[in-house]
């Protein structure tokens, strides 16, 4: 935002304005003031479903404008990006609508709730892409500076062969069966539970760090509590049918284990849980390979594990980096070394890297075609836990995607 | 900021925009979007010393204007708070300035290079506070959630009688010998080196977490590297006499390391060092009472430690406290548990606390006075390293303090 | 060992003298000068294949005499106890042996190479318990102080209702191509790779700390490195028809992933590896209950984590229990607290535990039955692995088990 | 012990028997068996105040006779090391009569009660020496293979130049006030409270890691419980004059702070305190230097933590070296890499050494003259914390020393 004379204006509409808008509001709000954009975004209007608690929120997230429809967003000049932060269910219809009307999309995991929803999205996206319109898919993830790291300390072979890749992710905000019933635990609106929620992370982030795909699963999956208590007036903000009972019925999973093998010939295990007690948002993997490890966890974030196999065994040890070094990814514009990161600064990155895909034709990553992929491996993984924990394999990038 | 029509602007005049400007105007704009402010920040002018450069950081941290004299903002009618980011040997002039022009003052810490300095100021801020002009000091990580926390569990009586403090700040940024001459390395700006830089938050932090003072202290000092390189064009941001030489002394202390007893009977003990190899921000404190014990390090710092002592031997332990539920402090207005803060946040708290002392009109914390009781401390430590460790005590608070 | 004229001599046999041979000798020794056992071990004979080896080892570790022949121990007036720590694929023909002879025996894990032979020394021991005389596994570390807590602490309710165990055990011992061929990579000896050496502890612990049994199974097992050198002279060591080669096949798993539902309802992942780079030895589970969760990794052999539920969210956090106190399992006769133990105090604690039961005419734990079903569980992991990971159920305890 | 023919006897008696007692007779009796001794040690006798406990403890630790009369000892034959396990009052009176008598003497830390004593007693062993009597004091830590492994690291130049050292022995085993008198909260017989109890361990660790000295020292020392309740028919333990009361006076520190300067120009802090509530046996160490530094904590005995300065900042990190590789000091005997070691170990590894210098006519390490400088220290820092922290020198090592 140094020179706002040459600086061209990037109109953005918020859908949605819940704990995902809250926090892309705040990146928004947040990129040009700490990295050096080619555009500058302006936080032009927030669409909800209730008009009053779509200006509320307005306000409060700092958008210049509200609405009840976000179709209306469509039709404005001034909006050049649709920022989808809605639950799974109606990801298909924005974006693709939004893509159709020649808006930017950068919308949040799950890309769909279903394979053949993730299809058509993607055919979208690569129309769109023709004529320069850009799409991305927001596992944020990537973007913490000590996974970034990771990333580039494989790239650069530190690691060697990848043999094993471990990962879970483990909450336990559900855990008291009086926690009440929500959308999140219903699969119409959600898709899947704990799976499609945080496990579509894990898989993201195991494929991007390996920079290799999943090519089979085998799975289970469960259910501990399976009817929950209905919030006072509940029925707005859940699936049709579930207002006039006094509990609903859990229609997801709690929790998700699964195997599966990666095309280059790694293993690797996910769990993905909501009933982890004690574990707040153990985001965790860790990489093993012939000359080296790597090791996250989301709870302490700033902090990336490596075990340099290279170095003599009497000298060797996992190694505490803090990713916190102006020689970090993202960091330099940040603060001194030790002065730690939150959450939120990955959705920063995130809108950094997508204003710039967007400012220089670029296609920014992860793509929707990275999404299907994820929601490929979900549904491969629900197919599985279906059936026996049968080995199931994932359809080959590219082959049929549309 | 739900509702700007009840709600009244609260103009703001930054002075100094490098390392603390930066995060201080990270804070002005951000706190306003999570917390329900009583008045609403407003990013008016940038103040500093080169006109060109105060443009472009006005430009770059979103302050709306820009001036090379801060004296010219203390007769703006649209600033209504003077926030000063300046290093230690201006802090007096400045705020001294800004209280008799009547603007509420948020201080940087230190609060002054002197214990005079501080006299002076903390003078001017009483006689302001008859006028209803608030003042405040900088100690930002009070306000760090974990710290908060444990100043709650400590007031709540969870540790008993406090017997130790252990208190350390290690930091290892000049330990390269060709790490170049700063004013932070100089007397005549800084003041002190790693005592005033780093020492004085875990003095305030000590104090403020037993709610205790220290009464006396012996001290010890010492630079390891005497000489170092000057910066190319070095004249300008150093003090007077060092532009011709080639390199240049130091002369703060690279570490000092001291112990005292506090009025309340308990040891502690003290080390603030940027020659520890490896450790980034290592901002520890660890309080031992009859009853419990915390521990804190700012390099994980959403974790904090307690051993409650009243729990059974065999299932006692230090518990890993991930200081991100709701109910911390400061929290409820962020992310979901787990979902870690960062540096930039107890800045953003900082602003919140501070707003709200301002519109309710009662006295921020930590008070002028409170920074002149650290700087009194800093000041026996000096003494005392001066004249072979010799004890020293600490005047009492409000006993001859003006 | 407080009054000898007081306490029956009680004499062991030893079979087999490498690593298994030293750890048990030194817990020998070792136990009955810290705990008050009512009976007196005497290491009266060490066999081993080789004789001039045997003796050499007798010397080294303890043992008044030494033969080449193991059958002759049976026939000893002067030895009651068998403790048998050779391969896998001797266990069954000298446990029983030594079972009909009327000889107690210890017998290391896993019990048996296959189901079959299991069940004949379940049969044998079953028998010989009809006339006093005991059999024991050596599932050892369920005798760590931090596990038997774990285990105590699960028995008194502290965790509610388990519904996820997450266990791993990590080694990178043979992640160098180089490193040689020796039996435990082959079938014929070790029966299987990572998955019965160090996937059975898991699979024992798993179930000891829930007291509940998996009931099926879904598994894939990997095998990295397929061809190895064979080391110098490599024939007497190794199973036959290998000692021509200049490599030899390794006939056995690198790593064992599979993941299981338990008959009381909780869901468990495992991983049994030596290619995890870095985790020298990484047994580490994790038990997330209803009300509370452990975790335990033994590179940290004397901590037990602990999250109790119960506890205000506010307050709650993981717990480092030091289990070094007094109160803790098997403690007091040692240390002062925060003296650790190493690993080798397992074993003291099952030769105590194996004594006690011997002398007192009651059955030790874990049983040989409980040998039988891990054995089961590892054929149905590699059962499953070796049908694109099926589902496989694991028969039920003592139906049909002999 | 491969080969006891060409293995001559050495004969140990032992004098004391309670908990240092306990762990010296449990190295006595494994070292033989894990290292390859060039001499063969027999636990020949143990002597105690009392003849009856004198006795039952020779049962239950190991010992082939008892006595009484440890007078009794240096007349025998058969004995050729007297190890001391008495308190610091009887250890001048009781190592002086051994060397005189010509008995090899291990005897444990601190050397003495007073620097007077520890003169004396390095008299005696200088003239010993040159009868070819060895004499060694037992900072047994040294030998914890983590810290071997540390002394190696500096002296191989890996951490350049020491700056910082910071030290601290921190256990909790009085915080209860109920807890009652015993002889180590008597100067009379203790010398000093925790101080010379853990204190001396960190000073001698601090020096030694170093090679460095301590040139001078500030000081403070805190007594938090001064009057205790006395056992139940406590006289016979504790000094005279206590026996009558029901509460004891405390006449030795809770507490000790201090800091001071290394000869070579590094700066150290050092605390000792048995009222860090929570913290069981947390002896830890830090150095820092211009190239690396090194963290320890015993409670974590087989980690070693170090920072590689020379390595990119990028990638540089504390590095968490588990001290169980075969090529880390003393480990190689024992057991399979991450099979931890324990608290007795440093005790073996103690006997290891000392028995090969008996053996091969060498002087074991630390000799007397390092245990009578380490007394010097702890003299120092009473010295300076009696008279307001006054900065106290530390006599030149052999500057008069006798």
């Amino acid at each position: 935002m140094t020179d706002h004379s040459n600086q061209a204006r990037l109109g953005v509409g918020l859908v949605g304005h819940s704990f995902m808008g809250a926090v892309h509001s705040q990146a928004w709000r947040t990129a040009p003031h700490f990295f050096d954009l080619s555009l500058a975004p302006s936080m032009t209007a927030l669409a909800g479903r209730d008009a009053d608690r779509a200006e509320q929120a307005a306000n409060k997230l700092g958008w210049s404008s509200s609405t009840d429809d976000w179709k209306s967003l469509l039709g404005r000049d001034d909006i050049d990006v649709i920022d989808v932060c809605t639950p799974g269910d109606t990801h298909a219809e924005i974006t693709i609508a939004a893509l159709e009307a020649g808006k930017h999309v950068l919308c949040e995991k799950p890309l769909a709730n279903t394979v053949d929803e993730a299809k058509a999205m993607v055919a979208a996206a690569d129309k769109a892409a023709g004529s320069g319109v850009r799409s991305m898919v927001g596992f944020n993830y990537r973007r913490a500076p000590a996974l970034a790291l990771a990333r580039k300390l494989v790239a650069d072979g530190r690691l060697g062969a990848i043999r094993h890749v471990r990962a879970s992710y483990l909450q336990d905000f559900i855990v008291d069966p009086e926690f009440p019933m929500m959308w999140r635990l219903q699969a119409e609106r959600a898709g899947s539970g704990a799976l499609g929620d945080i496990g579509a992370h894990i898989i993201d982030l195991a494929q991007y760090l390996t920079d290799d795909l999943l090519a089979g699963v085998s799975a289970l999956t469960e259910t501990f509590i399976k009817e929950r208590p209905l919030p006072e007036g509940a029925s707005s903000g859940l699936a049709k049918g579930t207002s006039s009972m006094e509990t609903g019925e859990v229609t997801v999973d709690d929790a998700a284990l699964f195997f599966g093998r990666f095309g280059g010939g790694a293993i690797g295990s996910f769990e993905a849980t909501r009933f982890a007690t004690g574990r707040k948002n153990a985001m965790r993997i860790e990489l093993n390979g012939s000359d080296g490890s790597l090791a996250f966890d989301f709870e302490s974030m700033n902090e990336l594990w490596f075990y340099d196999n290279r170095i003599d065994d009497a000298e060797g040890g996992f190694r505490r980096i803090l990713a916190t070094e102006p020689g970090h990814p993202y960091v330099d514009v940040w603060w001194p070394p030790g002065h730690g990161l939150g959450y939120e600064h990955t959705f920063s990155h995130e809108v950094y890297d997508f204003v710039e895909a967007v400012a220089r034709d670029r296609d920014p990553s992860p793509s929707f075609a990275d999404g299907l992929q994820v929601q490929q491996v979900l549904e491969a993984v629900q197919s599985s836990a279906a059936d026996e924990s049968r080995w199931t394999e994932i359809p080959k990038r590219g082959v049929g995607a549309v």
